[in-house]
C-alpha cells in the first residue's frame, strides 16, 4: 500500500469528530427492521411488546404496534427503543384486541421522521389496513415515480407504502388477488406483514433474503416473527418458516399457505448468520451461535496463528472467538469489555478527549492482555475504522502482538436487499489488499475466513454471498447503474 | 428438606408479582456507590463524566459532579444513570474548573430522594466544601442522634453528612486535624472524597473494605477512583492504592500521604472480587477477571461434575465459566443470552405473562442446550430465586440435566460495611442445607467453591470473608443487636 | 319551562365530572385554525413563530412551520402550543430559508394525532409542495370517497389533503390551472396557503367566511395571516385583504392577484367579530374591539336594565362590558377574575371538590359584587352551562341580582364552515325560550343583542348570520341531511 | 436632563439582549412567595393545590406541599409553576393526610436550585417538622454566620432555615417556647407556617409587612393563606387575619392565639395593594381592586390631563385605569393587549427581531389608539424600561400623544422586607427628576399619584411607605450599610 494512501486513511480518522466516530460505528453494518405479529391472543399487544423487544437488535430508530380490536384498528408508535416508545402500562393497555402487527425500525443516517415509523395504518372508507415491511425493494424508485405520475400521493419516504398503492390500484376482484399482483410487481428483498380486519397476511420475496417464521402458543394463538428468538420470549413454539414466494393468510380458520410466484431461488442473506441475528435464533433450522462457533473453529484451522490468548470483540464475536480458542487449544480470555451502559460522548473539544470518549464503550483489560500475543476475533470488517481502534486499544493496554482473525470473508460488494452497505467506497476490502488492510488497522497479521469455510460453518449453501463475490442472485433494477459506477471507481483494485 | 418448606418457597415465588421479581433481582447483591475525582485538568468535569460512566455498575440511582472553579464550587446532580443526569453538552460545559469530585449512587429499595444524591455541597460563610462517600458506617445512628441532640440539622437521610458535622464541630486548629478527628470518630466501611477550595482529600477506613486508587494523567493531573477501570477510560495510569487508615491530600504541590490512625487491619471486601467490580479492574494488584477465571478453574477441580457443556450466567459469571470449561475440558457454550436492551416488564395481568415478562431479560438458547447435560456457573446465590428461575429456563429449553456450580462459598451472614445484604432472612444459605437449596432451585446438583478455594483464586488473604463464616473483622456497634437477633431466628440451621 | 325539564338540566350538570366541565368549556365555541406565511425574509421561520404565537387563540392542538430553503423544504411541527412545539432556539434555527407557511390547529374533541398537524408537506419526484388550511369543506366526505375509489391513499383524517389529491389528478397543463380546478371542486369555507418551490399561493372561498390578509414589511417581505394582529407582532403593515374567490401568487415578482371563480358572495363569519378574533385585529377594515364595544353600547340601549354595576366575563367580553357600562352610565367593575395561570383540575373525588376545581379558572370578586345588583355581560351562550356556573359564582359571592346581557343574538343553528358547533342538541337556544334559558342559568334577567343591533355594531352586513337565523349562504352538500335531521329533532321549539 | 445622560439610557436599552429584556421584566417588581395551609380536611393536599394555584402570582420559581399523615410527613416539591410541579393525579393522591403546609416561591435572579424550594422538611430522631416562609430577614447574614461558627450546617441558601436552627438550639423546655424565642431573634418581614406532628403554627412579624389570613371551611377545617383570594377557590370563609406579633397554633382543639412580642407597629407593605396582591383579595379588610380603582380616581383628580381615551397596562393596572376613566369622564378603551399565551423569545439575532420578540407579550391596538391622545395608566415605574417600551408601542400604533399616569408615588428607596428591589441603582426615580423620567420614557407628560392620595385610596395609614419616602419602620441591621452606600451613590439627586 502506498504510504500516502495509508496516511490519508489515518489522517481522516484522526480528524474525525466524535459525531463522526459515532456515525461510523452506527453505519458499520446494520439490519433494516424486525417484524412481529400475533393472531388470536387476548394479550396480543403485550406479547408483541415482548416480541419486539427481543428483536430490538434489528432496529433502534423506532417501534410501533398496530392492533385489530374487532375490526377497529389502533396504533401506538414512536421514535426510539421499544421501551422508550412504550413507556407506560397504559401505552400497552389501550391497545386492546387479539391481533397485532408490530415493527422495529433501523436507524438510518440523517434525520429520522416519525412519518416513517411502521406499521403503517391506512383508513379507507371501505375499511382499514395495516402494513409492515423488512427489506429493500430494488425497483422502488421506478414504481414510485410511475405511481406519482398517475396521481398517487406518498405520505412517507419509505418504500413500504408502494405495496399499498399497488394493492389499491389493482383491479383484481379479490383482496388476496390484489395483494398477489402487488407482490409480483415489487422486486428485491421483502418480508411483509399485512393486517386486514379479519386476518394477518405474511409474505416473503422469491429469494427469501430475510428470515420470517411462524410459531404457535399453547392457547392456539399464532405468532409471526423475523427471528425465532422472539418466540422463546413469549412462550411460543416454532412450527414453520415462511418460504420464498409464499403468501400466508392467518385467520380464525388457521394458517393458509399459498404462493404468489413459482419462480423462487432460496438465497438467505449470509450476514444474518455472521452478524445480524441473535445467537439464540435458528435460521432455516441452523442455530446462529452454533454456526458462529463453527466459523471460529474453521478459521482457527485455516489461520494457524501462533499466540498466547484468544479474545473476542463483544458482543457479536464471542461465539466465534470461543470456537477459535477451543480449536486452537489457546485460552479464551476476556480481553475487551463492553460497558453495559449506553454512553453519549458529546462533542469533545480535543482529539485526546475524543479518544477517551470512545473508550467509554469498549475497554481493553490490561490485566489480561499485558505482555501477551493476542488473537482478536471479530465477525467482519467494513471500513476498518473500528478494527484499527480496537487494535490500538489492545496495544495501548500492553499486548505485544495483535493478530486479527475475521470469522467471515472480506466484504467487497454492496448489498441491495436490505442491509445498509450500498456504497463500495465505504468498504475497505473493495479497494485494498489484505496486506494493506492489515497495515491500516495496525495488526500483526490479518486473516479472513474463506468463503467455503463460511458455507461449511453454516451447513448449507442456500445463501446470498454477493458481499464477498459480487454474484447477485437477482437483477438489480434501479441499482444497476449505481453498482456499475461503483465498480468503475475501484477498477484497479478488483 | 421437609416438603412443606419447599412448597412454601415455591408458592411464594409463584405468587411474586412482576415488580417483586424486579425488586428481588435489584436487591440481590449490590454495591453502594462509586467515587471519581480529578485534580489539575482543564477538562476535569468531562473526565469525571467518563470516569463515573465506567463506574456506573457501582450505582444507578443517581450521579453528580462537584467542580472547583478557582474556589467557586458548582454542582450538577440528578436521579438516574450518568447519561440521564448529564443529558446535554451544556450540563458538562457549565462545570468549568480544574478539580472535581464525582459520585454514582446505588439504588436503595424504597423511594429515592434527590437530597441524598452526592457529592454533597456545603456553602459556609468561611468557604465551600464538598463531600462524597462510598461505604456504610456502623455507628451512624448513635452519632446522628447525639449530634441532633446538640442542635445539628441533617438535610438528608444519608450517613455521609455525619462526617461534615463532626468536622465542623471539631475544635482542632487545622482543617486536616479536624478531618482526622472526624475520621477517627466514624466506624465501619468508608472511602471519602472531600473537596476544599485548594485540594482534594481522599481517606479510607482502617480495614480498607472498599477499593480506592490513585492514577496520573500524561499532563500531570491526578485522578482518584473507586476502581482502576475508570483510569483506562480517561487515559490515566495507576500509581498507588489508598491504604487502610490513610488520608491523602492532593493539591498543586502533589500527593501528600498521611495516616489518621495506626490501628489498621486490611480486610478487603471479597465480594468486590466475586461479583461487584468490573473484570478489567485490579484490586490490590489482582485483576478481577483473572481472579474469577481462577475461581472457575478451582471450582472445576473441587466439583468434578460429569456433563456435556459449561455455560455462564451473563454477564458477571462468564469469566468463572470459561475457567471452569478450560479446566474441565468441556466446551464453553453460550447457553444463556442477556438482552442488551433494558426492559421494563410493567404489571402483568397473569402469571403466564409474568413468566414471559422475565424472559425479556434472559433467554436460554434452545439450539445450544437442547438434549445436553449442562453445568451452569454462577458467581453467587443470595435468595435462590434467580437460580431457580434460570434452571427452569434451561430445562424448558431442553437441557436434560442442570448442574449448578457457584464460584464462591455459600453466603450465610449479612454485611454491615456497604453491601446491601443486611437481613439473614433473605439469605437462603443461612437457613438451608446444600441439599435443600439444590431441591428448591430445581438443580440436579449444586456445588459451592470452598473458602480456601476462593482465597487461592484471589491470591491473597487480606479479605473480609464474614458473609461466609461470620467472622467480622470489627465490632458491629449499632448493628450488634440486629446481628444477634438474626442469629437467634435461624438458630437451628447454623 | 316545565319543571321536570329544568330539573333534568340541573341534574345533568350536577352529575358532570370535572373532565366534562373542561370538555364543555373547550367545546363551547372554537375557531378552527390560523395561518401565517412569509415570502422573502431571511428570518422567515422566526417571524412565523412570532406570527403563529399571535394567532395562538385560533388553535391550541398543534402547530407547525414549513420553510422553503432555495427549493428544499423543511418542516417542524408538533402537538401543543406554539411555545411547546418550538422549545429550543435550534427548533427555529434549523428552519433556514426565506419563505414559510405556518399553521396553528384547533383542539378537536377526541384523540389528537400528529398526522393531522399542518402544514402538510408532500415530497414528489417532481418537487415538493406544502399546504395549510383554515375552514371546513362541506363536500369533503363525497370527494374523499370518490378519490379513494380511484386508488387515492389519504395519510390523515383531515379534509385538507383533498385539495392536494385534486391538484395532482388535474390534467391542466399549468400548475396554477390545476390549483384553480381543485379550488372550484371543493365547497364550503376555506382559506388555503400553498407553498411551491418558487412561490406562496393564498386562496379564499367564494364567500370569504374566514379572514385572510396580506401585509408588507419594511424590507419588502410579504406576509400573509389569518388576522391582522399577527402583522403588528412582526412589524408588518396591512396592505390588502384576500377577497372571496381570489387566488394570489406571491413570489419574487411581487403579489399577483387572480380569481378562480366569479361567483362570489361575501358573508364573513360574524362569530369572528363576536368571539373568535383578537380585539386588536381588523376584519374587513373593522377593528374587533371597537365592534364589540359598540355591541355593548347597543345592547345597553336595547336591554335597559336597572342595576348597580356592570362586569364582563374575562377575557372575550371585556370590550362589550365597558361599552355597556359607558352607555348605561353604570360603573364598570372587575367582578370576575380569570387566573392567568392555566390550571389542571384532575379527577376530583367529590362534587364539592369538583366545584372548587372549576373555581381555579374564574373567581368572583366578593369585595366588588357583594350586596350589588350586577349586570354580567358575556359574548354568547352556547350550552348555557358556563353561564349557569358564573351566575352561581356571583351569587355565592353575594350579588343580590345577576342580570345576564349577551352581546350577540341567541345561537340556534350549527355552523358548517369551520366553527365547531355542528350539533343543534348542544345549543340551548335551539330548543328553549329566553325565559327557559334564564331560569336554567339562574339569572334574574336575560337579554340578547338583536340581529340588527349586531349588524349595526359591526358596521356592515356582508356577514354570515346563519347561527342566528338559519339562512345559510351556500348549499350544505354532505351536511344537508344532518342539518334537516337536527331540525326535525327540535321541531317544536323552533 | 443632560442629553448625554439620556443617550446613555437609550444606548443601554438599545444594547439590551432579548434575555436582558426578559430579565428586566422579571426583576421589575416581584413578591417573594405565597403560603397556604390546611388543618383537618381529608383532601388537604388537593385543597392546597387549589390554594397555591390561586397564589401563583406570588411566586413562579417553585412550589411544594408537605402533608402530615397521622404523624408521618410526606412532601412533593419542584421547580416551576404549581401545575408543572403537580403534573399527575398521583402527585396529589400520594399526599394523603389531613394537614398541610404549602408554598409557592418567587423566581430569584440567577440559577434556581431545588434545594431552596419550600416547604422545608426536617427529619429528626425525635420527630419531623415542616417550615415555610414568606418575607425577608434583615439580620439573616449575622445569624447565619453565628450559627455556622458554632457548628451549624445549612442545606440551602434560603434565610428560612435559620428559624429552625434557632428553634433546635433553644433550651426552652416547651416547643412553643422555643419557637417564640426563635421568632424574637429573627428581624425583618416574615410570615411563617410551621408543621408539627399535631399542629400547624402560623406567625407574623411585629410589623405585619406580609398579609396572612385564616379561614374556615363548612366541615370545620381551618385554612391559612397569604391572600384571601385563595379562600374563595377552596370554598372557605375568611374569619380573621393573623395580627403582627401573633403566633397561632391550629390543632384539633381549634385556633389558639398567642403573642411572641408586645412590641408591634402595623405597617403593611403598600406594594401589596399597588401591585402584588390579586384584585379579588382583601388585605386588612380592604378589597384590592377597589383600592386600585380609587387610586385611579384620585390620580385623575390630581393629574387633570386633557386627552381622548384612557387605557390601562394589562393586567395589573386595569382597575386603576377604569377608575381614572370614570372620574375623568373619558372613554376606557382596550389600547393594549396582553397575549394570554406565555411566549419565549429565544435569542434574537438582530435588534429589529428583538423588538418584534418583545411585542409577543404586549400589543398596541392600532384600531383603538390611532390618531388619539392616550392616557396610559400604569401601577408603578421601577426602571422605566417597560414604560419606555410601551410608550413606543403606542406611538408606533399611531397615538398622537401618550400621557403616562402612575397610580402610585415614585419609587426611590429599596425594600428590605421581602420585595425584590434592593438596589437603588435600578430605581429610575432615585436619581432622576420627573421631567427626566418623562423624557427617558418618551411620554408627553408623566404624573405620579401623591403619597396622600395613595393613603386615601387604600383607606388607612397602617402602611409601609418606605419605597417612596425612605422612612423605614424598623432598624435595617445587616442592610444598614448597603442602604447608606446606595444613598451616597445618588447623593445629588435626593
Amino acid at each position: 500500500m502506498p504510504n500516502e494512501l495509508k496516511e490519508k486513511h489515518l489522517d481522516q480518522s484522526i480528524d474525525l469528530t466524535a459525531e463522526e466516530w459515532v456515525h461510523f460505528e452506527k453505519k458499520s453494518l446494520n439490519e433494516e427492521c424486525g417484524l412481529f405479529g400475533v393472531w388470536g391472543h387476548p394479550a396480543a399487544a403485550r406479547l408483541t411488546y415482548f416480541g419486539l423487544h427481543a428483536l430490538q437488535h434489528r432496529g433502534q430508530e423506532g417501534a410501533g404496534i398496530l392492533v385489530n380490536d374487532n375490526g377497529m384498528m389502533k396504533r401506538h408508535r414512536g421514535l426510539g427503543l421499544v421501551t422508550e416508545v412504550f413507556r407506560d402500562e397504559k401505552d400497552i393497555e389501550k391497545l386492546t384486541g387479539s391481533a397485532t402487527i408490530g415493527h422495529v425500525r433501523y436507524a438510518t443516517a440523517g434525520g429520522s421522521d416519525l412519518n416513517n415509523i411502521q406499521p403503517f395504518h391506512f383508513d379507507f372508507h371501505d375499511g382499514a389496513l395495516g402494513l409492515a415491511h423488512n427489506g429493500n425493494l430494488t425497483n422502488a424508485t421506478t414504481l414510485r415515480c410511475e405511481l406519482e405520475k398517475s396521481g398517487a400521493i406518498f405520505s412517507s419516504n419509505s418504500d413500504t407504502e408502494i405495496l399499498m398503492h399497488l394493492i389499491r390500484r389493482s383491479h383484481h376482484p379479490e383482496f388476496m388477488g390484489r395483494v398477489k399482483e402487488a407482490l409480483n410487481t415489487v422486486q428485491g428483498g421483502f418480508a411483509y406483514l399485512i393486517m386486514t380486519k379479519d386476518s394477518i397476511i405474511a409474505a416473503l420475496d422469491p429469494n427469501g433474503f430475510r428470515p420470517l417464521s411462524i410459531g404457535k402458543m399453547s392457547n392456539g394463538a399464532i405468532v409471526v416473527a423475523s427471528e425465532t428468538c422472539a418466540f422463546d420470549v413469549v412462550g411460543a413454539i416454532w412450527i414453520q418458516d415462511v418460504q420464498p414466494g409464499e403468501i400466508i393468510e392467518i385467520n380464525d380458520k388457521g394458517i393458509h399457505v399459498e404462493r404468489f410466484t413459482e419462480k423462487t431461488n432460496t438465497t438467505i442473506c449470509s450476514m444474518e448468520y455472521i452478524y445480524f441475528a441473535r445467537p439464540d435464533s435458528n435460521i432455516a433450522g441452523v442455530n446462529v451461535h452454533t454456526a458462529r462457533k463453527r466459523s471460529g473453529r474453521i478459521l482457527a484451522q485455516e489461520a494457524r496463528i501462533d499466540a498466547d490468548i484468544v479474545i473476542g470483540v463483544p458482543n457479536s464475536s464471542l461465539s466465534a472467538a470461543s470456537g477459535y480458542a477451543e480449536e486452537s487449544g489457546l485460552p479464551y480470555e476476556m480481553g475487551l469489555i463492553k460497558n453495559q451502559y449506553v454512553a453519549r460522548t458529546f462533542i469533545q473539544p480535543t482529539q485526546e478527549l475524543r479518544e477517551q470518549g470512545v473508550r467509554m464503550k469498549l475497554s481493553a483489560v490490561r490485566g489480561v492482555v499485558e505482555g501477551k500475543r493476542v488473537i482478536m476475533v471479530d465477525d467482519s470488517i467494513v471500513r476498518g475504522t473500528t478494527s484499527r481502534r480496537i487494535v490500538r486499544l489492545l496495544k495501548d493496554a500492553g499486548a505485544t502482538e495483535v493478530h486479527v482473525a475475521i470469522a467471515s470473508p472480506a466484504i467487497k460488494y454492496p448489498c441491495f436487499y436490505g442491509i445498509d452497505i450500498q456504497d463500495r467506497d465505504e468498504l475497505i476490502a473493495a479497494s485494498h489488499t489484505n496486506e494493506e488492510i492489515c497495515e491500516i488497522i495496525g495488526a500483526d497479521s490479518l486473516n479472513f475466513l474463506s468463503q467455503d469455510g463460511l458455507v461449511e460453518a453454516i451447513g448449507h449453501d442456500k445463501l446470498c454471498l454477493a458481499y464477498f463475490d459480487g454474484n447477485y442472485p437477482t437483477p438489480l433494477y434501479d441499482y444497476e447503474e449505481e453498482y456499475l459506477d461503483s465498480l468503475r471507481k475501484n477498477v484497479v483494485k478488483l
